[in-house]
């Protein structure tokens, strides 16, 4: 593997977060599902944000998260995502490229503005999401540069890019570039709502193109619509060469083949949970990369989500590398 | 008093704040002065941004966190100050209105982008500046109301606003309908280096037109170009009828006419300084405008700076009220 480029590359909506605090009821008044994300419109995000409180800005992204922590943890990574030419733009391009993450989209220009995710944290930690996608639509397979993905390990896909039309063809795209010169494709299944809208296509992409699948509970039986998480996980198992189920507090199932691992999580006091999910895939993949054991893998994810738990926003405030000692 | 329809009307520049941590070798590589202000032109401030780590944004501004401290404290605030029409003009605007603050100027439209203010954060706590004016430097008196003037207990002034050259006519604008409806004028010195570079407009300001001054001991030394923190509060006794001077981890000291109050710090982790000074000047006109004793408007004064200080950022992340408890 000493021709690859990249241990990461990851492929996502580019997206901007404002986090403010809010109640229970702010939540019910606005009709949000706790703890999920929702799509909104532009008109509905002015809404929602003339509501919420004052916010702290800052660049999030499913996908681009996990490529800011893995790149954290020492990875080299690269991420393809669509920005508008504006100052939010701007800020979310500074902070990939500050992060050492490569970055080399171009941002769109004379259309919509770049897309900002509304986030609501309660007092028990969780975060709800409102998403405008804006100019996160137009992301399509123009913006695959396939010579990058060919030479990353990995090509780590983020179950949202389902969300804008244009993004599957980029998806599959990029998964064909990958699996031609070899390397393996992840895929994260985001959120249990964004698995309901999208359930077939995922399937389809699930058993013909991912070799190592990313997925909470809820995602996971949704997407094999089980009751069970064993029922879900066997599914998954027979699947993907590589299934990673993360359970909360209840901590991480990584299944390969015959292999099982089981890993607890890091204890941590629970600020925002924003970004935990995506935190805990940079870690596997930092250590899959790196070669590691499945069980070291899964402790690096739960090390990097711990972090990010413990304060507001969704990339790392501390020296990750100091963090994890010596497992990379 | 009971005509007033503000406790207090802040006026000053309109930032939106940058945080990143930095080390020390980084403000020297930058030749920055730990701890200060410093102006930057659009050239200077890219350079400064684009070798800086990833950021978090939040609006700023030092009487804007004056402002937004104040009305979380339960005050009637209103602002005056100038951002762009842009996004984050549009995130300032909301940040503002969101806090409770009436902010009813105008974005400029078709000129600079709104300001901004690139702070690194050292590990020891302290914050270090440089603001691009922007948008900022088109303050001037057309946009002093001054029915608002004329209607709040006390008219509150940024120093820095001293920096763009039109802000001083808004400035004594201001002053002036303060005091022709009998109201009070507060003015804070902002920071060591932005009172070198007006010193004598400040001294002029002080004696003529101030009513409450607050400054911090480098302030108040280099404005009256004395040696020790004793002799410059002698003079700023002589100069005006309300001296609050602040001295970090040594406390606080008010002067008014014969009376001398000193203020014991609130113990707290320090994180990040930024706005510490804000929120003290925050909590001690809250506790003045409600009539309190001096002691106890230093007080809320200490208590608000202490819960800034304990967080990345310059505005209120708990719920102040509950944390001053009994005290307004």
């Amino acid at each position: 593997m000493s021709d690859a480029h990249f241990d990461i590359l990851g492929i996502g909506n580019a997206i901007v977060d404002v986090v403010a605090r809010a109640d229970d009821r702010f939540l019910s008044r606005h009709d949000m599902h706790k703890g999920a994300m929702m799509l909104v419109d532009s008109e509905v995000a002015e809404r929602i944000y003339a509501a919420m409180p004052p916010g702290e800005e800052s660049s999030g992204g499913s996908a681009a998260n996990t490529c800011a922590v893995a790149a954290a943890l020492g990875a080299r990574v690269a991420y393809f995502g669509k920005v508008a030419d504006d100052q939010l733009g701007q800020v979310f391009s500074h902070d990939m490229r500050a992060s050492g993450v490569h970055f080399p989209s171009s941002p769109l220009i004379g259309g919509a503005p770049t897309a900002r995710c509304l986030i609501l944290v309660t007092p028990d930690g969780q975060r709800t999401m409102n998403t405008f996608l804006g100019a996160c639509v137009t992301l399509d397979q123009s913006d695959i540069d396939e010579a990058i993905a060919a030479t990353a390990l990995v090509t780590y896909l983020e179950g949202y890019l389902f969300d804008p039309p244009a993004a599957q063809t980029a998806f599959y795209k990029a998964a064909q570039a990958a699996h031609a010169a070899g390397r393996q494709v992840a895929l994260s299944l985001s959120d249990p709502f964004c698995v309901d809208r999208h359930r077939t296509a995922f399937r389809d992409l699930v058993a013909g193109h991912v070799d190592i699948l990313f997925a909470n509970e809820m995602e996971i039986t949704s997407l094999y619509e089980e009751n069970t998480f064993e029922a879900a996980a066997d599914a998954a198992r027979r699947d993907v060469a590589l299934a990673v189920l993360t359970r909360s507090e209840a901590g991480s199932v990584v299944l390969r083949g015959p292999e099982r691992a089981e890993i607890n999580p890091e204890p941590t006091r629970v600020v925002d949970t924003t970004g935990a999910g995506d935190a805990y895939a940079a870690g596997f993949l930092v250590g899959l990369t790196a070669g590691k054991p499945l069980a070291v893998c899964g402790r690096l994810g739960s090390i990097a989500a711990a972090e990010i738990i413990s304060h507001y926003g969704a990339r790392p405030e501390t020296d990750l590398r100091k963090l994890v000692g010596g497992l990379v």
